[in-house]
């Protein structure tokens, strides 16, 4: 790692800290970089606009793409104050970049309160042993949509 | 399962099919209901918006937290058209709805080219093992933010 990544990840943590005393929501903040310059920036908002899906990680993809004009992040690096959840840890593999460096640990944030670590280890489980009820319903119905998917000539995949 | 939920779920698959229909994504739709009625609805719009967040399940989220003021899904029942990728089933899990209904699986979606079920494989495995490369760093510095959140009186927890 370099002189530079550090200075990403304090800015990452910088903007955690300011979220916080804002209170936007908890104590994350995330970059995404291309080409050594700050193309997303984000901070945690989920209590301050009622969205779940409000982490750091996904306010700068959205942030960083936005800015791009693109729905994949080439050649980018993401600086997350925090070792990302599930949910952004799956937004960071669709979004594709070429690296995460991450600051605290999922022990951390659990630490502090968040149920990252547990969550990951419901997503391990299958289906029907999650404490979520899962149920399957209409399978075939719903393949009808992937049929079409599949023959539809002028489509954009990702 | 009864025939409401077969409602809602031929409803998310008709989001999907009109998604696609309308080239704003993949064939993915979501329905969030409670009480019976439809609190939020979604359709994946990946490529149309340059949003690599926007699956059907994040949008029907966001928009069911928008509509309720709200950024827990207390008492929600989720409708999904497939199988949630790990990132939605991430903000499924941090939404706390009481249950998720899904009709394709992730081998459907893994068949019509989509790398949900890759992504399971990759989350499961430890940091240092994964494809993308993730790298811990300035962790001490990182923890401060997790002190102030610890410390701060008038935090909102979620």
């Amino acid at each position: 790692m370099t002189d530079a990544d550090k200075t990403f990840m304090k800015r990452a943590i910088e903007l955690a800290r300011e979220g916080v005393d804002r209170n936007e929501g908890g104590p994350f903040g995330c970059v995404i970089v291309r080409d050594g310059r700050i193309v997303g920036e984000g901070n945690n908002r989920v209590t301050s606009t009622n969205d779940p899906t409000a982490h750091a990680e996904i306010v700068a993809i959205r942030d960083a793409c936005s800015n791009l004009g693109t729905f994949q992040l080439d050649g980018c690096i993401v600086y997350t104050s925090c070792e990302p959840c599930p949910m952004c840890l799956g937004a960071i593999y669709w979004s594709r970049p070429v690296a995460i460096f991450y600051g605290g640990t999922r022990e951390d944030a659990a630490a502090a309160g968040f149920d990252d670590d547990h969550f990951y280890d419901e997503l391990q489980k299958p289906n029907d042993q999650r404490e979520l009820r899962m149920v399957n319903l209409l399978r075939r119905e719903a393949q009808d949509a992937f049929a079409e998917w599949t023959a539809k000539v002028d489509k954009t995949e990702y």
